[in-house]
């Protein structure tokens, strides 16, 4: 169950990582530059370890999974995932679509999850039995639902990058061809537009824990679904092939394209 | 001859497009809504409207060409080249990185342009002869300069989107093929991380010249090449396909992979 607490405590972790990776973005280095560290290497390492430390001193009993130190405590009913920098290829070059994403996972079940866009401000919040929230630059935070979309032939989908698919292109390709609106370049702020009710399909391939794990609670605390690309319901042992949905005859639809 | 005035005139027809534009961005509309005029339609004549009259009221005997109203007078000496939004699909989805493109031709030839990002709150404004500047979202604005970059093994390379290259996709992709990071989904933003040293190629086809016109002031302004594919500069009767490089080294490495 979680708590506000638990909610709070999420925030408070996302800020911390959000307000060091503001420190480092457009850091200028050259295209050539031999140094060991590059500043999202830097910024990505000083985001986790921040939120470790917060996690270490106010919740010791919970586990961690986080994209630059790995476990700790990764059998703990309450387990933390991180991903201080999400998006990194935008980051490094200077696009203000990247984001933190801070998951609480319970028994193995995302239940909490932080989609955080520090660059621009703006925030979703997902928890699960609770209304998705997502708040603006200016502040404002407002519960947010995902919107109909009764045909695949009506949807936007968006993808991070064709790139990304590897194997799975022809799968992907095969949904692709049948949207309305095919958009690149989501990063993790365009699950936040599925949830906000601005688009209807995000698909994903070779991503990690870390990557989903604070996305499904958003998605689905906004009324939408997000399970991997044979429907399954997302745990801790995915394999990195995600689709998130706002509506559910989307989802469907998508899901028989995909497996051909 | 590029004026103060100018820019300053430049600038407040962004200011007053990106108002209006604002006005309906995230305004959601179902998918099947079978309104006559979408939201996107409804800001970008609004916008472009606006743009105009100010034109007709305070510049009356210089030209026009917008994205939305067409020609006007476009065989005067000083042309205003207006596309009042740039990047729809991210504007109809919800996604920031849409903008205004305002540019002043002068017997033909761009000679002031503004990319003006109003969701994000920054602005770049290139002009003849001058150095680039880029505001950002806290107001504070600076130079900008390209960055170098060798070779193209080592260049970040955007593009809008992988569709929109049709016959020429072949093209494109010897040169994605070659660098280092291939980005998708730009939009006139992707032109100012070029200009402003964190990205070294945008590569687009299928552009009209109020998709363009605007922009190569901003990237030779920042020390940075545009071209079309062929190395020709554009000016108002180029053929839609542009390059923008940070380096020359990386410009002509890539228009001899797109020559084939």
């Amino acid at each position: 169950m979680v708590t506000d607490d638990d909610i709070a405590f999420a925030g408070r972790l996302a800020d911390a990582a959000g307000k060091i990776a503001l420190r480092y973005f457009r850091t200028a280095v050259a295209v050539d530059d031999k140094a060991d560290e590059s500043p999202v290497t830097i910024a990505d390492r000083g985001a986790e370890q921040a939120m470790r430390e917060m996690i270490a001193r106010e919740r010791p009993q919970d586990g961690i999974i986080g994209e630059e130190f790995g476990k700790e405590r990764a059998g703990a009913s309450r387990v933390w995932v991180l991903d201080p920098i999400d998006g990194t290829k935008s980051f490094i070059s200077g696009r203000p679509m990247f984001g933190t994403l801070v998951s609480l996972a319970i028994d193995g079940v995302p239940q909490l999850g932080v989609i955080d866009c520090s660059a621009v401000g703006e925030r979703w919040v997902g928890v699960k039995g609770r209304r998705t929230t997502h708040r603006l630059a200016d502040g404002t935070t407002k519960d947010v639902r995902v919107r109909a979309c009764p045909e695949l032939k009506l949807a936007t989908l968006y993808c991070s990058s064709p790139l990304m698919f590897k194997d799975q292109f022809p799968a992907f390709e095969r949904v692709r061809e049948k949207v309305k609106l095919p958009m690149y370049g989501g990063d993790c702020y365009a699950y936040g537009l599925v949830a906000s009710g601005f688009a209807d399909l995000d698909i994903e391939a070779g991503l990690q824990i870390y990557d989903y794990a604070a996305v499904a609670p958003v998605i689905e605390g906004a009324g939408g679904t997000m399970t991997d690309w044979r429907g399954k319901p997302l745990d801790l042992s995915s394999d990195g092939r995600v689709i998130a949905a706002g509506d559910k005859r989307t989802h469907a639809a998508a899901l028989a394209l995909l497996a051909g």
